[in-house]
């Protein structure tokens, strides 16, 4: 039987060419949005609701009574009673809770995955890499590993996680994609010094300037909040 | 005073996300294209003129009295008088003459970068990589270096070549884009393997198939071609 098939998406932009159809989409926001969400799951939260506008985040948030979170510019946007960052989500808050996110880059992918026929969409981030990884192997589905980008821009930190996933997972997939083959290399040639090459990324002189600097290495560490986030009818849930 | 910017495009898909205007844009597509407008150019071409469509290549071959050339799936063209090999065009058939040549990911930058009101166009390759960057040092402008990319797909060929330039030259430029980080430490990975990296792309699996390994292995030489080709007034002449 072929194996099925594996390939990297370095922009939103570029997703429609591929056919995702009977394919699992993992979306990947490593800074930080996906990251989060798999913390806030790892720590007891009953769901995650990502969306893209501060005015459905906090409509949404009163519907639910959930906790409405989001930043922009490394700042908790006004009107939500949290930001962005994994490290405000403790069990002591979100155990049992909702959390409704906005997030720009990711709940745009993640829209857009679901708009173009994707059969499931996970996410990934480091903080749950083995998660995603299972689930792929058993999935015996096609992936799109797609990297949220940054304004459509290429970023390093989502495609080194996608290496990082085919890194552990080639052997099950057909991987014909020179994407995928750069997203691996790259990682490999940097998973030893992951917390000092992050340093050097765009994304990271963004958001350091923030004071972000223990968050972004927080959010390079592998399986530290090791949970499946799983899109269901509207909410990212434990899978 | 500060120094120009730099930056890599990984997909023509993505060159709205650029201001190009006041930019020279480097059109790269290693595999053949602007490899092949480098060779003929050096090889005493009076001027490569690059169209879009098959139809135009035979229209404006017989107008000029042209040199009819492209491929398809590694086929020369029917209708056409020769293919997209730099192997084809020695001194003895181009000196002097014009060299009218379609190809589909190449021409389709070029003339989208035209479009978009970039300042200067020229094209790159490795058999023209010092005169691509003596070229750009010298032009104190700001740089999209375009890779042509297949069918909008990432491509490593292309990739390398925008490393390439970024090694000998990053010292001119500010560069803060993950692109271009990503490009030039491929090309640092690989520039001692080159030709035996780039058996593990996919457009090298794509070409090699129709026994084009010698010219794929021309394209990632550096420096045997070493003239500028510039575009001007719907001509690709040596600057």
């Amino acid at each position: 039987m072929s194996k099925p098939v594996l390939h990297t998406l370095l922009s939103p932009r570029l997703l429609d060419i591929y056919d995702i159809s009977n394919s699992i989409v993992v979306v990947i926001d490593v800074f930080r949005a996906t990251s989060t969400i798999a913390t806030a799951l790892y720590n007891g939260a009953a769901r995650v609701i990502p969306v893209d506008t501060v005015e459905k985040c906090i409509e949404i948030g009163n519907k639910v009574h959930g906790i409405t979170a989001g930043e922009r510019d490394g700042k908790v946007i006004e009107g939500l009673a949290h930001g962005n960052s994994p490290a405000e989500y403790p069990r002591s808050l979100v155990g049992g809770k909702t959390l409704v996110l906005t997030t720009t880059n990711g709940t745009r992918l993640l829209h857009m995955a679901l708009n173009n026929g994707a059969a499931e969409v996970i996410t990934g981030s480091f903080p749950n890499l083995s998660a995603v990884c299972k689930h792929l192997v058993t999935g015996n589905k096609n992936v799109i590993l797609g990297c949220s980008a940054w304004k459509d821009r290429f970023n390093l930190e989502d495609t080194l996680f996608a290496g990082a996933v085919i890194d552990r997972i080639k052997e099950h997939f057909t991987i014909h994609c020179d994407s995928s083959l750069m997203a691996e290399q790259m990682y490999q040639l940097h998973k030893e010094d992951m917390k000092k090459f992050i340093r050097t990324t765009t994304h990271w002189h963004r958001l350091a300037s923030y004071g972000l600097e223990s968050d972004l290495e927080y959010c390079v560490t592998e399986d530290v909040a090791d949970v499946l986030p799983v899109y269901k009818n509207g909410d990212l849930v434990r899978g």
